[in-house]
C-alpha cells in the first residue's frame, strides 16, 4: 500500500535524516537505551533515535498510533508486534507527519530525540524461535556443486522451502564481538577428528523476516494470508564454522557450526516501509515445477520480493590499521531468493507448528547467479580452494580474528526515495582458551 | 547427594502418595491452575498438588527455602531454575519435613494442596529453546540398518553427541491433543510430491532435561561443571512424522516432520529425586573410540546415566470403547543412552552457545539393544512393514487419528522408594482440512 508517507518529495527537519539509510520514508522500528537509561522502542531518523515511550506519553498521539507507541515503550517490541499493521501503520503515518518539514510541534518532538551515536541499540524483539531457511538458489547451487558437481540441488529443492530450526538463545544485534567457536573437526584423510578453534569461519549473508501476529497450534497460514504475518525485514548473518559443520551435520543438519552466534541489523524495516520496493522475484528456469498449491498466490507471485541491493564488506586488523575502508566483497539483489517471505511462512506453519510475534526467519544465504554477489567466503574461495585478495594485499579464504565483516542492505526503485538498513557488523573474537 | 529426603522408612501424611509416583521422596516442580485460579508452580504429592504461592506467603518457609518458593510462585519456574540447586534443594528439605508423616503445622500445609484432579496443569517454564539430541544409540542403530544395511551409524556418531535445534514453540504438556500435520510427501516411486495429511505419524521415546542456571555467551560450561545446569528430567515424545521427514530432511534436518508439536509430561523431577538412581550407562562395545577429552569426567563416567525404566503403551478408540487397558508397547532402561546429560550440555556449550533457565533438551529416542523396548513405531513395525497386534486384534504400522500414546517413567533402586515421572500423553486429532 503505497501512501503519501512513501512521497518522494518530502523531507524531515531532522536534517540529517535526508540522503542516510533512515529518510522520513523509513522509520524502521528497535530498541535502544539512552544513555544511563532502561530500554525501551525507537524509531531511527537520520542520525537520530526518535524515542517512542515520550512519544506515547507525549499527548501528541491518539488511537491506534498511540496504541502502537505504548505497545512500544517497553524493552522488546513483540508487544508491538502482535497488534499486527493497522496500529504500526498508524504509528508511521502520525510520526511521518510531526517529522515532516514544517511540521507543527517541532520543539516538543525533538525533544523525544537521542543522538544514535549517545545510545546503544538492543535486539528489537525477544525471540521465541529463530528459523533458518536455505531459498537462496544461488547458494544452494554453488554450495551443492563443491560437494556433488554432477546434482548439486537434491531432489526436494524446488518443491519444499528447506529450513531448520536455528538457535534464539545466541541471536545477536549488529557490533556485538563474534567468538570463534572451538569444536570437532575431522579431516578426510584422518581417522578421528581433533578438537580445536575453528579454522574455516565463514559468515553468511541473509535477509531476516520479524514475525508480526502469531498463529495458533494448529491452524496453518494461508499464503493469501501469510503478508500479514510479516512485520519488517533485517539483515542477518548467519556465522557458521564450515569444519565444524562438515563433522556434524549428518544426520540431522547443521548445530554447534552455526549456534555459536547470529547478528542481525537492529532496525526493523517495516512491511510499511518497504510496499514501495516490491516486485517479482528472479525468474525461474524453464521446466522449474510449479510449487504445490499452498504456495501458491498470485499477487505473492507478483510482488513477493524485495527490490534490495545486499553487499558483503570486509575490513581487517591491516586495513583497520593503515586506515583503508571496508572492502566490498560483493553485491546483488535479493530476489535471487527462490521462495518469498509468504512463501516460508505458510511453509513454516502448513503442519500446524504455531509462530509468535517477535519470532525470526532468515532466509538462507544470498548469493547471485555470477560471482559478483557471493553471499559466503565458501562459495567467494571456491571452498577454501581460491583465497581472495584484499586492497592491501592481504589475502583470506575464511576470517580471520580482529576481521570485521559488515552486511549493507538499501531498497531502490524508480521514483522513491532509497531506504538502508543501517549496518549488520561483527568482530571476529578468539577462540575461548581450549 | 542422598540425604534424609531419600529415606525410604519416610511417609507422607497425605496417605495417596505412598505407592504413587509422587510420594515424598520425589516432590516434583510444575505449574499449575487451581478451579479458576492464575498459574503458579506447585509440587506434586500423591494426588495432591502443594501450592507454592501459599508456602512463600505461609510464613512457615524461611531462607533458601522461602527464596525458592517464591521464585516458584509466579506463572512459570525459569526464576526458580534460574537459581541453581542451592535453593531448589532448601525447598524440597522443609516441604519434606512440613509433608512427613507427624509434621506440625499439618492443618496449615494441608490447606496449600489442591486435589490435582480439579487442577490444570501447565508447561512448567517458558522454554528459551528447544534442543533435541540424538543419543539413544540404538535406535540410531536401528533406524540407520533401514536406511543404510551396511552401515547403520555414520562415521561421526560415537565422536560427536549429535543434535540440532527444535521447535520451542510447539512444546505442548501432556494432554493436549496432536494434530495429525498435513505436508509434503514423495513415494520413491513417483516423480513429484503431493500434499495432504501425514500416514506415517510416530512417537518417540525420550528423556527432556531442564536446564537450571544458564552459561554466558562464548563460555562453554566444562564437563565437570555440567550437571550445576541440570534441574531435573521430565518424559517427552518428540512426535514425528516420518513421511513428510524422509522428503524433507536433506540436507538441513528435519522440520516440519518434528515441529508440529513435543509432548512433556508436566512434573520437572528434580536432580535431587533423582540422587539415588544416578548409575553408570551401558557399557560401550569394545573397540568404541573414547570420547574427546572436554567430554570426558570421572565421575560422570561411574553416574551420568539415570536408573529409570521407561515404557510406551497405546490405547486405540476401539480399546477405549472396550474398556481395554492401555497395551505396552515395550520397556527399557535410560541406561541405554550413548551419552549422559552431561555429556549433552558440555557439547551443546563448547562452540559456545548460551544456554538459559528453563532451555529444554531432548535425549534422543532411547530403544533396547532387543525388540523388547524399541522407542518409536517406526522400529516397531520395521519401518512400517511389519504390523503390530494390538490384544483386541487391531493392528497399526503407524499412529492412526483417535490413537492414546502414553510415555511412563519410574526410577528404581534398591533400598530406596521408587518415584515416577507421570504421564505424558496426546491423542491424535485429525488433520487440518488441507
Amino acid at each position: 500500500m503505497i501512501d503519501e508517507t512513501h512521497d518522494a518529495t518530502r523531507r524531515s527537519w531532522v536534517a540529517s535524516a535526508q540522503g542516510s539509510d533512515f529518510p522520513i520514508q523509513n522509520l524502521p522500528l528497535g530498541v535502544f537505551s539512552p544513555t544511563g537509561g532502561p530500554p525501551r522502542g525507537g524509531v531511527a531518523i537520520g542520525d537520530q533515535i526518535l524515542d517512542l515511550a515520550q512519544a506515547a506519553a507525549s499527548g501528541l498521539l491518539s488511537g491506534e498510533a498511540l496504541a502502537a507507541a505504548q505497545a512500544a515503550s517497553g524493552a522488546t517490541l513483540n508487544p508491538l508486534l502482535a497488534l499486527g499493521a493497522a496500529p504500526r501503520r498508524a504509528l508511521r503515518r502520525r510520526l511521518f507527519e510531526l517529522l515532516s518539514d514544517g511540521a507543527q510541534d517541532q520543539a516538543r518532538v525533538a525533544a523525544w530525540l537521542h543522538p544514535a551515536a549517545d545510545c546503544t541499540l538492543h535486539l528489537p524483539c525477544a525471540i521465541g524461535d529463530y528459523t533458518d531457511f536455505y531459498a537462496g538458489i544461488h547458494h544452494a547451487l554453488n554450495v551443492g556443486r563443491q560437494f556433488r558437481p554432477d546434482n548439486p540441488l537434491l531432489p526436494n529443492y524446488k518443491h519444499v522451502p528447506i529450513g531448520y530450526h536455528g538457535r534464539a538463545s545466541s541471536v545477536r544485534v549488529s557490533g556485538a564481538p563474534v567468538r570463534r567457536p572451538n569444536g570437532q573437526q575431522k579431516a578426510p584423510d584422518v581417522e578421528a577428528p581433533v578438537f580445536g578453534p575453528a579454522r574455516r569461519l565463514d559468515l553468511e549473508l541473509e535477509l531476516g523476516v520479524w514475525i508480526g501476529p502469531g498463529n495458533v497450534l494448529g491452524e496453518p497460514v494461508p499464503i493469501g494470508e501469510a503478508e500479514a504475518h510479516i512485520a519488517g525485514l533485517c539483515l542477518l548473518n548467519d556465522w557458521s564454522a564450515r569444519d565444524l559443520q562438515a563433522w556434524e551435520y549428518q544426520p540431522l543438519g547443521p548445530f554447534l557450526a552455526k549456534n555459536f552466534m547470529t547478528t542481525v541489523s537492529p532496525w526493523i524495516i517495516t512491511a510499511e516501509a518497504l510496499a514501495p520496493f516490491r516486485t517479482a522475484q528472479a525468474k525461474r528456469p524453464e521446466g522449474d515445477p510449479t510449487p504445490l498449491p499452498y504456495l501458491m498466490d498470485e499477487a505473492d507471485q507478483a510482488t513477493g520480493a524485495y527490490a534490495l541491493q545486499l553487499g558483503v564488506l570486509i575490513r581487517t586488523p591491516a586495513m583497520r590499521q593503515a586506515g583503508i575502508a571496508a572492502h566490498r566483497l560483493g553485491q546483488g539483489p535479493a530476489t535471487n531468493l527462490y521462495w518469498t517471505m509468504a512463501q516460508l511462512v505458510t511453509h513454516h506453519t502448513v503442519g500446524g507448528c504455531d509462530l509468535r510475534p517477535g519470532d525470526l526467519l532468515g532466509s538462507g544465504t544470498i548469493s547471485t547467479p555470477d560471482d559478483s554477489g557471493l553471499g559466503s567466503l565458501l562459495e567467494l574461495t571456491r571452498g577454501g580452494k581460491e583465497p581472495i585478495t584484499l586492497p592491501n594485499g592481504e589475502t583470506r579464504t575464511f576470517l580471520e580474528d580482529g576481521d570485521e565483516l559488515i552486511l549493507a542492505g538499501r531498497a531502490v526503485a524508480e521514483g522513491f526515495v532509497s531506504i538502508g538498513f543501517g549496518p549488520c557488523t561483527g568482530v571476529v573474537a578468539p577462540a575461548p582458551q581450549a
